[in-house]
């Protein structure tokens, strides 16, 4: 048996996916999620011009043997591009490697540590009431852990901010599409680090005071604080008891957070932008964070990201898993299995795709009383419509992009 | 005035070629160098599908803001594809710069730190014999370093090894097209780091032999060996004073260059697969290593690369910027300018481009006397004649991969 | 095009410049700021004697390598004296180049990053009423940030303290000029750092009690804190958000930050009195400070600082550049410029200069809305009237000094 | 009693030398060294603009807090220029101080540790040949230690390389002045590193042939080598048995000699540019250093170096003081002063100073049997002729710069 053909799906069904599908010589197929939010065709092109055409004949049981000839044999190493199309290649052969064992996948990653997986919410509220209104929401959902988002006044647009629909839906998609006619850039926000770090904690004292302690309450700060920035906002919501504080500071240079770590208990968790072990050497060694929040979209497949969790389980660090929109139901999938599997799992975000996603991407994974669990279908338990894909074109969208007052380009 | 188009053209001169063409309102052009052999399509998908629209309109004066959005903005940071991307812009920009202020690129980064930049050539040779033959070759030429690779008992095929053509021609192109009708996939050697280590102190011995103490004599391990087994081979060669032991083992760890460095004096290099700065952090604020062989083609541009080469003037170390052929003359002429403005530049590594290359590419660099010159064009001093370009049609071609004897991938 | 003549120009409209003239052969001149509060006439001399006539005939271009001849040929190293010549030297040939080449200096050095620089103003007051009176003024005038001085009960003269002039003039000359006919030595003021630390943090809350949360306030400690009274300090003025605590200890031996930085998250700025890289080496790479306070004037000119300035956005530390009418308009042009091109742009220090000085150096740049802007005309946007400067003549003046109550001796 | 007058005196009688000579109100005085070799008048105008007016009426035995006051009061620290103002005052006013208590200064210092102190003297050679008669005449002085410099095959003038003249006079004056009628400016000599790495141990080899194990042998290696350069230096002489190798990097960044310690047992000497005890502080606390090569003349006085002894005697470090002709007579009796007193000497350089300048400074130190004396006379034994003095004019002179092959400037 070996790799007959590896198609590269590019389709639109609400916001962008790239999926690769590996064909067998004996028919079976594999999915595999190669979506980089604004950067979907860059990893298209990678995959269609350079990766599939070197793989055809080989043996698709050598996984390792794979991901290793795709991560070392290239000469240029690591990156987002590079790293989502062998996270990709990766995930579709565990898919057919369990399907072919005829096990959903997590049995074949050492089987079910629990029942299921705790997961998290995007609430969000330009005000504390609104807020408040989505967090009932989710709890009302079952959901037993949610990320608290809030407006800061003086500032109109912030990213991960949005008010409810009346009809109660919470859902919000981050990549925009640029409106029609218009150029095809990302839109762009106008961003204040001191407001919101003198506003932040006044939402986490009002979320506590209106839900009492038990709701685990997370914040993401998306990179935007200078460390000593971050070092104070960790020690100031450090009362309200927060689960973690994530992407406090960018995190090219990993030795920043232990300026932030010396100031306070506050768990942190970083690391939807890295995608590889090493990009968290320091940060486990020392100890630095508590939740690796990458995925196995970005992170190089169930091979890297396993790779990633094994080295975090020696130093006690545990899994918080990247599950936003921008990561596909196959994706979702792939995290959900090893999440499952292994010991050292903490929590899984999870923020759910649209009707339209789920119309073209059929999945297995369900989510109850606050937990998913991938479910028990062969392989990772998701298939793609392709007829249903081809409906939804891609259209460019982007992550907005914001600014100082001033106009500097900002971090993230 | 602003940027009125950017065109991203692949050609194949001998090569392929990835280069950016910023043209401004005022009909001012700029070319970048985005070459990432063995990956060209994915960057300039990168640069057409992802970059070019959100840069149309903006002022193309503000060459440090647009790196900042380039860099930070689309959320997911660093990497091969990325960041060949941004310093194919960042070239463009700075040359249109220089053609505005009329004056060659190197005036407007601190003008000249010296009269040409020592420049050392490939010699290789399957014996001590040819190997010798090609280093007086490039003796004759007026080289006065040369990079020395050589066959070694047992193995066949050994990348960056090649004897010269009988008419003295020493020239080869690292990266192989694919046989017609082939599979469209890298060529596989077979690879034996014990015999590699046995055998190369003999080659220096060798050619120290041959030409005395004078020549400077580099070193390439292309990554292969354990850390270890490069400690080991550094000491080995030590005796025959190494000019430098380039890219010893795998980079993304940079701790391991703590145990090579302990164990000798011979210089160490290293950075051609790195992006950014923060690849270099532990390596220059520990000094462990003693030249930067990053480009300016990879890791940022004029003003990626003129940042790295700051933050390692701090601490002593020099420039070794990566030149071999899938630098294109636009990336070589980056390279050049800003090697001769720096005060910390070390050595330039110089593969000269084929007549055929040099058709479509018109430089105003200059070799003589073992020293390379960027010469007085305002601008890189580079012209990219489009008609010339369009007759050579990309053809997919990659480096060789290796293998060790029982067939694991090995490194690279 | 060559160096033709340098003269060294001392003028004191107001307070003592020391200002660098560079002439080129054909006609271009740079000017350059060479003023070292307290010691102008050493500089004046060593630029006059000793440097200018080494620099007569060499090209005015070559920017970089005549930083290097004065940096490391002279054998004696760093210093304010050296320094502050080797700065002057650098802005000359810097607004040269920029001239030559048509442009304000920002476009040669990156282009705008930003559309103005946040300043702070210098607020003081011998009582908490009436240091509020100058806030008041100070944001009337749009700044966003002030720095808070305050008198302490128990202590007389303190240096940077002073009331408001009836007329709502809140400027001082912080050199004083001796009084006529007395001894020509600085005045000496009596210190207290027990009273002032337990003081200053009421000020910090009757100024925030005032003015509420959003206005930025900084603190200057001028190095008068021994390790742990600044600890003490830092983590004692957390509650009120200060911007910054700057120069809490002196600064000759950086590590002596480690303690501060281990009590409170209270941003740190150092580095008035630095005047190379060399200075920042450990507070830079153990991330001890948040912000470089130099001044293109004392650091290196341009070049210098901005070698600091690259090496401390590897680790997200920022600017805070030293502007107070020491600097003089040439030096505070460079900052301005610098600042607008670099990224990490943090604040901008601004003491206007009297109107007696602006008729002396007449500037282009402009305040507006709380920002600074180094203004559009080619090169640094400073010209010199030598006829007006000629009516100024030199007179000393001294920085006061100041002493415990037993009169040792205390820093600064 | 108080100061009444001081006076800076420039002389030229053979080099330039800036002496302090300090007058008390009841007539005593006391000199001090001022003398920083190529940039003498920027010292004299710090001295006389803007330190002597501010000590005039002050008690003179308030040694240690005028010390404080000019070091902490001007706000500028450090740095040469400074640092040499203020060593000059340190010397005067011990010298007042010991000549009032009618001894020696060495008495009031703790007494003499020792009968006197083991110097070594520079011998030099265009060739082996002449080098060893250097070293030759110099045994038969008495020496036992000998500084080795030697020409290098290939380059023509290098900086301390002098071949004796004809009738045995061996010395030579480090600082040239320029031509009569020539440009003022330091004259500029080529530098090859690597011919000089690859030639040396050659020299200590044949030096160590010709005279056998006992001579102690030093070489200055004047800060031209990188880190790993001086590294491989420091290694390859090891197995002569060096005294020590000085200078072998430049010296602002303390922690190069961290690689250079790690790869030899050769001892390492540095500190000839710096100019206070912070300078050390990692050399010494990381004990990267064996020999202290400060002088009292640049260190700030005896003050200033002793305190940089005190701190080494805890880390087991000792004394190898700078002493060639641009140290004045004046300087060099603070440094035997001093030596002789403190437990921690090791050794003092000594280049004997032309008749014409001892016509000018009478000494009362002595050279017998290899070792130096500071004499019996009260204070430091130094008196400065005032009228022969005024014959010999300040003359522009400067040491030679270097650039490397490619016209670099290099290290010192």
């Amino acid at each position: 048996m070996a790799i007959d053909r590896i198609d590269v799906n590019v389709t639109s069904p609400g916001r962008n996916f790239v999926t690769v599908q590996v064909t067998t010589s004996d028919g079976l197929t594999g999915l595999g999620d190669a979506t980089l939010n604004g950067r979907e065709l860059a990893v298209a092109s990678y995959l269609r011009d350079h990766v599939a055409p070197t793989l055809i004949g080989r043996d698709e049981s050598q996984i390792e043997s794979t991901w290793q000839y795709l991560y070392r044999s290239p000469y240029w190493r690591r990156g987002p591009v590079t790293m989502s199309a062998i996270s990709a290649i990766d995930m579709a052969l565990w898919d057919i490697a369990a399907k072919k064992a005829g096990e959903p996948l997590y049995k074949l990653l050492g089987g079910a540590s629990r029942t299921g997986l705790l997961s998290y919410a995007h609430a969000s509220g330009t005000t504390l009431e609104r807020l408040n209104d989505a967090i009932r929401g989710y709890l009302e959902q079952g959901f037993q852990a949610v990320r608290i988002q809030a407006g800061v006044p003086g500032l109109e647009e912030i990213y991960g901010v949005h008010d409810a629909s009346p009809g109660g839906k919470y859902e919000y998609e981050p990549a925009g599409r640029p409106a029609s006619g218009g150029p095809l850039r990302p839109t762009e926000e106008t961003w204040d680090t001191r407001a919101y770090l003198r506003h932040l904690p006044t939402v986490f004292a009002g979320v506590r005071e209106e839900f009492g302690p038990e709701p685990r309450l997370l914040h993401d700060g998306h990179h935007r604080m200078s460390p000593i920035e971050a070092a104070r906002l960790a020690k100031d919501i450090e009362p309200y008891d927060p689960f973690w504080l994530e992407d406090c500071t960018p995190g090219e240079d990993q030795a920043v957070l232990r300026l932030v770590r010396q100031h306070s208990v506050t768990p942190l968790a970083i690391g939807e932008v890295f995608n590889s072990v090493h990009d968290y050497q320091t940060l486990i060694t020392e100890r630095l964070i508590d939740y690796v929040r990458s995925s196995a979209t970005h992170a190089g497949g169930i091979t890297g990201l396993r790779q990633i969790m094994s080295f975090a389980a020696v130093y006690g660090i545990r899994s918080g898993f990247h599950g936003p929109t921008d990561v596909s139901p196959v994706g979702m999938a792939a995290n959900l299995h090893l999440g499952l599997a292994i010991h050292n799992f903490g929590i899984q975000e999870y923020m759910p795709h649209s009707e339209t996603t789920l119309s073209v991407f059929r999945t297995s994974y369900r989510f109850e009383g606050g937990l998913l669990h991938p479910g028990e279908t062969p392989g990772l338990g998701v298939e793609l419509d392709l007829e249903a894909a081809a409906a939804h074109e891609y259209q460019p969208a982007y992550l907005p992009v914001n600014r100082l007052r001033d106009g500097t380009v900002h971090d993230w």
